[in-house]
């Protein structure tokens, strides 16, 4: 385990212990069990008062995390949202216990894990219906299409990706107004790897970044991996909050801003354009690295979609970023990120760096439906059935949900935000409530880097078929209603 | 551009920083053209005196690549293998170049950039000649075998790959007293990520790894990237010197071993069964990780193929990497990483926080070919081809080659590692004489950390046609003849 505290930082130090210890036992790094150093060893390690130590644990102990046994030790303490999951079950060896590590937290990775895709009510799974996907379609052709280009997949090809494939994607992206061009753009695993490449290359211990709350809980665990001092920026419904990321950057010169400008996730809620034309203007006073994350813009459920932050940068601030598991499906492994001047260059070595450049025949495969007039119709469907999904989510929470459950009316992407009582929390409702009739959400939780609001969870609405979906949020809401009386 | 210096490294401050300067230049990251810090302000920066810039920047002028103009500064200079190579032409954003990054170096990048693929006699790619890789099977039997699986197909899968995949893979890996199991083993996006996730997962800022010289550059980059402190540790006949590696323990403390002990690169050495012994017994004693990268060990031309290290190893030390490109092909982006207890536990968690898993699409288009039988029968008949290219390369060598031209008989693999007189630098030899005869091999420094050794250089008998194979060794004979007199 390595702990690292910031001795200049605002915070307190056993709140910089107990946050830490906290994300290694969400993570799952630290296990049901597991022994915590000693209150003299961890001190004199961190160069910090037993004093401080001992104030991190009881708070840790008071959060029911570990366990302090007398004349034993500290041990971690299990729960389903503490410390269970261990991938499997195999031989230890004591040795290894001593290796320290510089993850910091891994905690989407675990909380991931516990959804039960064979829950028939699954509404934490953030994909799209098998059955709305073009996987058949993909693999009927997949011969025909990787025979075209058998050439190409003999070498590693360029480690940015296959030029062909970069041109029909620049298109593609250009048409939503996004300033790029094929080689703006680097072809990643995912959404995921992108992010993971930015964060890499441009982050380190103490560098600032400040992200939105609540936010993609992925990014956060990239963020504390690093080091990084992470910011966090309540949004409201115009989104991040432009005027006071003002006043952050006077004062902790910030590097970096991840936001996630259209149909935030979890939230739902999109940035005005005027807070885009402020966070660009923001940018270029003090010199940010914007990371402009769009997982699912084309399911836009009104007529005029809001532009990305992307085409009101001139100055090559903005690094875009698009994962397309959401749109056609995850077994691709398939995104791509947008960046300009040097920024771009040192990310091709980066990619480079982390696995050489991602697989040429999956490009080539996955090619014609990026052709744009087939893109175009594709995501013009999916999105009008997206649409159809939050309006029967939304019909029947009118209906059915007891009168203290808030929520938001998404106008895209495939998610809806839910807020309880105050005094409910959505962990201990999944966890005696929800999991045993079959149902999963996501709790609000996950979202936050600290302050979690524990009253909020994330449903997601494009996973279950429609049936399936119905009959889940009446159950749910029934549910609700027992659990909150 | 990111400088740190070790003030408690044995190394001078100097050197440390005309190290750094000569990663990022030969990396492309620094650029012909871009301005150095000035003297007092990178001085200032590292806390170190003006004069030990100044030593640092005088034999980076002499080594010929800075150049001081009076009265404007310092600037990169350009050359072939300095920093000529731009993946793209563009605008460059002045306050960009103010950004700071984490990229200590990406050598391995740059230089593949300059391998000319369309050289006909390239001696310089480490991949398999296109027409004795499965592709066209693969890609025939496509859309069959992605149908029989597309249930698969529509979710994320696990993070550490399909387990279906992971079955066979472990039988495969067990046939070669492999110590791994199924849940042992996390499928990754070729060999390079692999070694990336473990980088960056316990290697941090002066943790201390020893490498052989020379050997595989990538994970040069890497771990310049994370800041470790590297000991090169030279290689001989039989494999990594581990007499002197104790001695290293006592006084470094390495936390890391990075090794490849089976037909080595570059020089195609196997480490001896002593040796193995004796290496297993020093990770116990100290705690050592130890990383086995095995590109081609099923490219054996003897009877008895040598045993991995790792079934010596009974105390989870080593960390087992195979990457599949050399093998199957680049294009599937294969490889995988065996290890045991909390060590593949915590690399599970990295793999998933840099991009949720592989593409379970690929593992299972690619699954029939690692059939137990079919694997042995494909991995065979490679085998004998290359065993076959070899004995070709070596005849002619020994018929056509200056007698001051020495190399490697290799026991398995697919490269000879070859020495010129000490006076002949390869890369000049590559440079000015092979490059326009259509030419290409790597020049040996690229694999050395330090003190490299000029006069060597890998060659690479895999890639192209066995025609072409010998005519180009005939016609580098007489280039280097006539170069050397």
């Amino acid at each position: 385990m390595r702990i690292q505290v910031d001795k200049l930082s605002t915070v307190f130090l056993s709140d910089q212990i107990r946050q830490q210890i906290t994300d290694r036992i969400r993570s799952g790094l630290l296990k049901e069990n597991d022994p915590l150093p000693s209150i003299r060893n961890l001190g004199s390690e961190l160069c910090v008062s037993p004093v401080t130590v001992t104030k991190a644990y009881k708070k840790l102990e008071a959060d029911g995390l570990i366990e302090r046994i007398h004349g034993k030790g500290t041990f971690v303490k299990g729960g389903l949202f503490n410390a269970p999951y261990t991938p499997d079950k195999k031989e230890r060896f004591q040795w290894q216990t001593e290796v320290k590590d510089y993850l910091g937290r891994a905690q989407f990775a675990k909380e991931m894990h516990l959804i039960d895709f064979d829950h028939p009510y699954n509404l934490a799974e953030a994909s799209i219906c098998p059955e709305l996907l073009p996987t058949k379609q993909v693999v009927k052709n997949a011969t025909n299409q990787l025979s075209k280009h058998i050439d190409l997949l003999d070498d590693y090809g360029t480690g940015e990706g296959d030029i062909g494939f970069r041109t029909k994607l620049a298109t593609i992206l250009k048409k939503d107004d996004i300033n790029t061009a094929p080689e703006d753009l680097i072809i990643t695993n995912g959404g995921q790897q992108a992010l993971n490449l930015i964060i890499n290359t441009f982050i380190g211990a103490n560098d600032v970044v400040v992200i939105e709350a609540p936010t993609y809980p992925g990014i956060i665990d990239m963020l504390v991996t690093r080091g990084a001092r992470i910011i966090t920026l309540p949004i409201d419904s115009s989104g991040l909050k432009t005027d006071e990321l003002h006043l952050i950057c006077e004062k902790y010169k910030p590097k970096m801003v991840y936001t996630i400008p259209r149909y935030h996730n979890p939230t739902g809620v999109s940035m005005s354009d005027k807070r885009k034309r402020d966070l660009i203007s923001i940018a270029e006073t003090y010199n940010l690295l914007i990371v402009e994350d769009d997982p699912w813009s084309e399911l836009t459920f009104t007529k005029n979609k809001t532009k990305p932050l992307s085409s009101y940068d001139t100055n090559g601030h903005v690094i875009y970023v698009k994962g397309y598991s959401k749109l056609i499906g995850p077994t691709y492994r398939l995104g791509v990120l947008s960046a300009k001047g040097t920024i771009i260059d040192r990310l091709k070595f980066a990619k480079s760096n982390a696995d050489l450049g991602s697989s040429i025949l999956i490009q080539k495969l996955i090619e014609p439906i990026f052709e744009q007039k087939t893109w175009e119709k594709y995501t013009t469907q999916l999105a009008l059935k997206m649409k159809n999904r939050a309006e029967i989510v939304c019909k029947i929470l009118n209906e059915h949900a007891p009168k203290e459950l808030k929520w938001t009316y998404p106008k895209g992407g495939i998610n809806l935000w839910c807020t309880l009582p105050n005094e409910i929390s959505a962990v201990d409702l999944l966890n005696s409530v929800m999991y045993k009739e079959g149902i999963s959400f996501l709790p609000g939780v996950m979202f936050y880097y600290d302050q979690p609001k524990h009253n909020t969870f994330r449903l997601t609405f494009s996973y279950v078929n429609e049936k399936a979906l119905e009959k889940g949020i009446v159950k749910m809401c029934r549910l609700i209603e027992e659990y909150i009386t």
